[in-house]
């Protein structure tokens, strides 16, 4: 990915917006800090759609307003959602996912042929994706997940969902702990097991799902020196790209991966979700048939 | 102008779309058909100003749901507007210009410091701008307007405001023309008189602001075979650019004025109402003392 960060590329290919464009909004306060314009819309050019994302910043008292005055845009065909608005903005759906219903939680939402919303959440299935085009696959491992937050709960889903043999989850948080293990847990009898303390050493694969680490004065997440050696340690926090925790590990001789491709590697999934390959192929048929 | 019709031009500047763009909006329904995203876009790219204007097609019943939640959100700063939403848009402004008061209707909403909005309309300043830099200053002229619809009655209070000694205006809709008749003059006493069947013998300036010549087979709006000799012929029919009117008035020798400059002549105006020259003054400002 190129346009990491906030600073404007005077050279990047952007949509070129007429009356007939196809809008998207990424949603989130703050909403500055947000990659999706940036990634999505180089998405758009490349693949000639006539479509561009905007991003729009809402309070969460404004939420529903928002939301349902931009449901009701006829040229509006989804939503992508950041924080804080990922657990409410489900209210605003019609059908929300499997996916999105055990991470109690959404970031994208689309406009279905019929007119309805679908809420979706990728963040799971895109740290899934990034692990595995990293070369690991995280079926049949035994996994250590810390930080049960809207993050943490959506990567738990996608692990569970993708055949990890067990997920010990821990998160300080009591009651959140306890509300998202027992969301998961009759979802997969057996895997799932929780503590408010970090239980690293069975595990072949520890991920840091919560935001220790984004500040240099941010203890670790958890202690490395309790894992087994050979675990791989994942960090969901992308800035800095190596955190104090993967350079510990690292140290210590685990292999690691970076926050990163948990954002990237859903620039396909929301490619598929909101139709983009296909959108145009109706007019390309018609042409060829003429 | 360039960019004149609906073509997508891959070559033109365009914002480049990040997390901290201002957004405006134009509604219309349809609204692929409108200019205001290649020309406000433009004028973005060159005043390299971090915002974007996109298209809103917006259905009549969905209006308010739709400009509440506009209005919500908090980096969109300005909406433009366009048939069939000019009337009803001013509901959601907490102010009405007196133009856009005089003209019942607006095409331009902005968000003010105090986050109040403001309604205002361009039509018919823009369309006197056009006349001028055409080198054809209306004051003092002696006007007869065909059309007391929309652009018709913001036409008529902009060409009153800016000093005509007369205008005779006619619509063949009676209670449309004495509603538009009632609200201007009062404003501009013995300066309005009006008519179910046009008066042309007077003028030295023709308005046509009725939607007649959009159509080739479409009647002209007058029978230029009154006018006296010298009298200007203005259309605010922007596409043929040439109507059958505008032929019909040069063949007799008249002078003739076509719809895009009405349009174009706008540009400027947006600015200034957005402020968009002085956006980036205080930064600008800042640096300089450093």
């Amino acid at each position: 990915m190129r346009g990491d960060g906030v600073t404007v590329q005077s050279s990047a290919p952007m949509p070129v917006i007429g009356g007939s464009t196809r809008l998207y909004a990424v949603l989130g306060h703050p909403v500055s800090q947000v990659r999706a314009p940036g990634m999505m819309n180089r998405l758009f050019a490349e693949l000639a759609s006539d479509a561009v994302l905007f991003p729009v910043l809402v309070a969460p008292g404004d939420l529903g307003e928002v939301v349902r005055g931009l449901q009701r845009i006829g040229n509006l065909d989804g939503l992508l959602v950041t924080i804080p608005h990922k657990v409410d903005v489900c209210r605003y759906a019609d059908a929300v996912s499997e996916a999105a219903t055990l991470a109690g939680s959404a970031n994208a939402l689309r406009r279905e042929p019929d007119g309805s919303w679908t809420a979706e959440n990728f963040d799971g299935a895109g740290f899934v994706r990034g692990l595995r085009a990293a070369g690991i696959d995280p079926a049949g491992r035994r996994v250590a997940l810390v930080g049960a937050g809207g993050a943490g709960s959506a990567v738990a889903a996608a692990l569970l969902t993708e055949g990890v043999a067990h997920l010990e989850l821990c998160d300080r948080d009591e009651a959140r702990l306890a509300e998202v293990a027992h969301r998961l847990a009759p979802r997969f009898p057996g895997r799932v097991s929780w503590s408010t303390a970090p239980r690293l050493e069975a595990a072949d694969l520890a991920v840091n799902a919560t935001p220790l680490g984004l500040r240099p004065a941010d203890p670790l997440p958890f202690d490395v020196a309790r894992l087994a050696p050979g675990a791989v340690v994942a960090d969901i926090v992308m800035r800095p790209k190596e955190t104090a925790l993967l350079r510990a590990a690292a140290e210590r001789g685990h292999p690691v991966h970076p926050g990163s491709p948990m954002l990237t590697s859903q620039l396909d999934l929301y490619r598929t979700f909101f139709r983009l390959g296909d959108a145009r192929l109706p007019d390309a048929r018609g042409h060829a048939f003429d």
